[in-house]
């Protein structure tokens, strides 16, 4: 058998889950919430289901929630158009990405060689195992700490006549940093330039935090930039959105171009995805306020752990945007992040991510990620014992 | 924009089934029940998530889903062991199908030159896009009505040395067909001297007609040969067997080895498929009677339709196993089954698939299929209108 795959073992998210629960440690490694979703939300599911809503959507996903999709995208977005022809409803973020790389990579593509792919690290696991299966080869801009500023002049050296696609994540796992209007628009231009196309991983365009204050930065979302629009595919998830990473339904958005190429692999990869989950969502998404109020619940809880941790010596900027709030300890200890995540799960009973597995050359800045996606309860307990720690 | 599939349109499923819904006809083309799942089935769901059960499931599955399906395989195949950690729980078969042919075919494999993988015809409709999406190029072996029965000698003649790789599906939809013991075992001796991997979908496990009376075919799953079991991958659905297509819940099992190597494909592709699902259909397959009454259920519908155009001119053989029946019309007219699909549909208001879109050359044996997944009085008035018709 070969191995397609030869730098991939197990996901670092699957690792340190499976650590958490066999140690009984405050799980903050894998991000997904350890509160219960809205009851609401799961009575749709539960009335769809009894509507008969339980054989196959439609392929591109069931109308009704491509229609709420698209009234949505037209309401935060403030976009001129409805798109539902342009969505295309997927087996969570991770399939969506998945199935638009498979629709733009090559292993000879038209730079005559393989597809090269601008990807920007750290990078969130499954987009260069993509690339790799469909015979595209990552070329790598690596950001560092504390900022994860891109510089847009080391971007453009590394465009060549194989460059076919740029990875863009906003706001970021795992450093919780989110893109400025100048980022947007320095793609845009090189994107032009080189006439390239985009997948725009968006999935915690909802979590974007100091708006009030106007410290915060804004989700420019790429889907509302003239010159991007046409040439990226946007990936959003209702797993973050919603408290239910485990329903797995995420969605495309793509202009028709796109979204018909998109589409006919889409139908192959896993046809169409869970029909009452589908219904529910379009049902629930018809209030607004649902969405528009997870950026402040999810501030206080950031709010929550960077208060327990108050006074630690770790380093840190409070994150941006996104569950995931990073620290920096390389002034405490030098011992690798991997190795201190695990020793951390084991010796205070906290999980958390490494940030160097983020990177092609596992480069460690010392760096571990905290998923914030939990009750306040675990997050004081948490920050506690991290304190107590360092 | 590359075509990466530019023989492919939408599937003919989707664009039946929407021909189906404009002219409100009997929608016997796309396969999928017309009448509800069992509401303890759905019960499961809303309790699993009452439970906050709506988080990732682990990557490969439920653990208590795997061992379930574990336990149902050690039981329906009588094999001496207990194959927890060979199953991965996908979205639906097309993901298993999918994931285990992204995982076997390589663009430049050991031959030297891309993997070569033998697709008998007619085909489901996924497998050569996924083979040609990997790289790999599909050699048809191509079976003729009315037994559809396999030339082994045929088979191998078009074994070269970069065949990696056989497709299995029994019973076999569109046809019907089930493989005898002798088929299985041609297959286990051409398999072993090539050292050939096989992918088999058995979706339709548990439908198979004709037991009682020693007159149908059994279905011999290919995990229950010694010689196989260790170089296959067999592909399940629980959409077929409960009545809840739209779930898309699946799974494959494969030797440690091939579930290792499978599994990294997997977690890249959706990662994990819904939770209160799995969780759902744990619970439900402790009761086995649940599917091992679905030959006969299956069986009362397959006469239904067949007693309904009894004494009409179409030719057929009853079907062995699924929930589809062919029939042949060449002697009646000699209109192109793709068309007479949609004139069908339009004229006496039945839908149906095309036999000549599941052969790589349109092949055309003048025949349509029929779904009889579907309630009795759909399956009386469709096979009265036929039989009108013919
Ligand atoms: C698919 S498991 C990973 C969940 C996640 O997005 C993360 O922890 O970064
Ligand atoms: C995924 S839609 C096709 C359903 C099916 O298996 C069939 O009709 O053959």
């Amino acid at each position: 058998l070969p191995d397609k795959l030869p730098h991939v073992g197990t996901t670092i998210f699957t690792v340190m889950s499976a650590l958490a629960n066999q140690t009984g440690a405050l799980n903050l490694s894998q991000g997904f919430p350890s509160f219960p979703a809205d009851p609401a939300l799961l009575a749709l599911v539960t009335e769809a289901m009894a509507q008969h809503h339980n054989q196959y959507a439609p392929m591109p996903g069931v109308p009704d929630l491509r229609e709420a999709i698209a009234g949505k995208i037209q309401a935060d977005y403030e976009v001129d158009y409805h798109p539902a022809d342009e969505i295309t409803v997927t087996s969570g973020a991770t399939e969506a990405l998945f199935a638009a790389i498979s629709t733009v990579v090559q292993a000879t593509g038209t730079g005559g060689g393989p597809d090269e792919v601008i990807v920007f690290e750290p990078a969130y696991d499954s987009y260069v195992p993509a690339i790799e299966l469909n015979g595209g080869v990552p070329v790598y801009v690596s950001l560092a700490p504390p900022h994860y500023a891109i510089d847009w002049d080391a971007v453009r050296a590394k465009i060549t006549p194989r460059t076919r696609l740029i990875m863009v994540n906003t706001p970021h796992n795992p450093t919780g940093r989110v893109w400025t209007r100048d980022d947007v628009n320095q793609l845009a231009a090189i994107a032009e330039a080189h006439n390239l196309l985009i997948i725009s991983d968006e999935v915690y365009e909802h979590i974007v935090f100091d708006q009030d204050t106007g410290a915060g930065r804004q989700h420019h979302s790429l889907m509302t930039h003239p010159g991007l629009r046409e040439r990226t595919f946007v990936c959003g998830s209702f797993g973050k959105t919603f408290h239910v990473t485990g329903w797995k339904i995420g969605y495309c958005l793509a202009p028709k171009v796109l979204t018909a190429a998109f589409r006919k692999i889409h139908q192959f990869v896993t046809f169409s995805v869970p029909t009452p989950m589908q219904y529910a969502l379009a049902r629930y998404l018809q209030e607004p306020e649902r969405y528009q109020t997870l950026s402040a619940f999810y501030e206080q809880k950031r709010n929550t752990f960077l208060d327990a941790i108050a006074g630690s010596p770790f380093r840190y900027i409070p994150t941006e945007g996104t569950f995931f709030q990073t620290l920096a300890y390389g002034h405490l200890t030098d011992e690798p992040d991997t190795e201190l995540a695990i020793r951390l799960t084991h010796e205070i009973g906290v999980a958390s991510i490494p940030l160097s597995v983020f990177y092609h050359d596992r480069r460690d800045y010392r760096m571990l990620r905290f998923c914030f996606a939990k009750d306040d309860a675990m997050l004081r307990e948490a920050g506690s014992r991290l304190k107590a720690w360092a």
